[in-house]
């Protein structure tokens, strides 16, 4: 499993995800779930995978290699005129590459699915950022619907709904994001730390912001302890159920 | 779907459960998920019920029906040694249930399986709770696992798991269920109000109490509205990601 989300704010983008993979509970292992590709001024995406590993590596090698031979026919992620497109050339990339594999061959126990966020900013119009289906097919954050989780979304959820301010700062929505991860790791163990944290401020047009939050940094610490008694007070400052026990 | 949940408490059990049932989004009903037996100052007997409705309901018929013929020669649910015997029939009779519809005859597009929790207490032994799979064996509460979800289990689970407490009231317990309740039902459709509420001060031996609440009642609005305030407050109460972002 896998725990990733991506906030649209105000101010920017702001995404984390979990590094644990897992193939049953006695296979474990530690790889980055978080992508970005950048041209200064022009463009920057951002990418978070879920699903299968090696679906999504392929489809980040794909990108990257396109990338790197200009003269390939296919479409680069940069250099796109907006980030609609980017979304259908990675949508596209995905689906080519469950196909390839799906279609004829041994069949793995495992599905070879894949869902990912994209997210980012193309010169001239505003951060956008867009769910891919393993069809190859995306949906788009909106005001009404401005985040997105992949993975193991349910645990984390409500803290999302309840606190999610599209006004509220990069700073407050990392903090927001880091409780939601930590209620997911407590309670699901294919969800496990470290953390990739990256935020993109809007209009900057510069390479993403990124960190690793690892469970015993002080900060990740004062955080995970410091909401187990804040939800108590928060219980706390609600009335007792009314009949009389 | 169905959501249910059971706290064992040093003051007693409490339990709580939806009402929805659904069959698709298109097909949905109001349905008591809780049920209890009583013989005052010998046993008491509360049960939570999720999965198929038809094999629940057949479930709860049996033990009333064996209740009903005293000549029968089965097990009636009360006036057994212990709550270790109650789980044992509950569960005996749910596997019989299931196995005669799985056996033979027309295999439905919905499986016919049903977990239920079973909590209560017999004269001459403290409160016990038991969470009983549809195999029809049983797993019971200790100190470490002191409560038993049923159902749509994920969104409720982080605010138990930070605001349990064996020693709090049955009144701030009832509050922390309906909390957990309203995260979910504002995540996932097929868990609905009315909430069925039960409780149970240990060692009374007497019939247990219940209420039922809706989603327009004023406690009901209060902890609801308030919580999503009071959340907010818990997050602005810790320090923001500190990398100057």
């Amino acid at each position: 499993m896998t725990y990733g989300v991506a906030l649209r704010l105000d101010h920017g983008l702001v995404f984390m995800s979990d590094t644990r993979t897992n193939a049953g509970v006695d296979n474990i292992s530690t790889y980055r779930k978080t992508f970005t590709w950048c041209d200064p001024g022009k463009s920057v995406v951002t990418l978070l995978c879920a699903g299968n590993l090696a679906t999504t590596q392929a489809v980040v090698s794909l990108i990257d290699e396109r990338m790197k031979a200009p003269s390939d026919r296919s479409p680069s992620i940069l250099g796109l005129p907006s980030m609609f497109q980017v979304a259908r050339t990675v949508g596209n990339t995905l689906k080519e590459v469950i196909s390839e594999h799906a279609e004829a061959g041994p069949v793995g126990a495992s599905p070879f699915g894949a869902t990912l966020i994209v997210g980012g900013q193309v010169k001239g119009s505003k951060p956008r950022l867009f769910l891919i289906y393993p069809e190859g097919n995306f949906i788009e954050a909106g005001s009404d619907t401005p985040f997105f989780q992949i993975g193991e979304t349910k645990y984390g959820r409500p803290i999302l709904v309840r606190a999610y301010d599209r006004q509220m700062s990069l700073a407050a929505a990392a903090k927001l994001l880091i409780v939601s991860f930590d209620s997911t790791i407590k309670a699901n163990l294919s969800v496990g730390p470290p953390l990739d944290l990256t935020y993109y401020p809007a209009d900057s047009l510069q390479p993403v912001r990124q960190s690793r939050i690892r469970i015993e940094d002080e900060y990740y610490r004062t955080v995970s302890e410091g909401w187990g008694d804040a939800l108590r007070s928060a219980l706390d400052s609600l009335p007792d159920y009314p009949t009389e026990i």
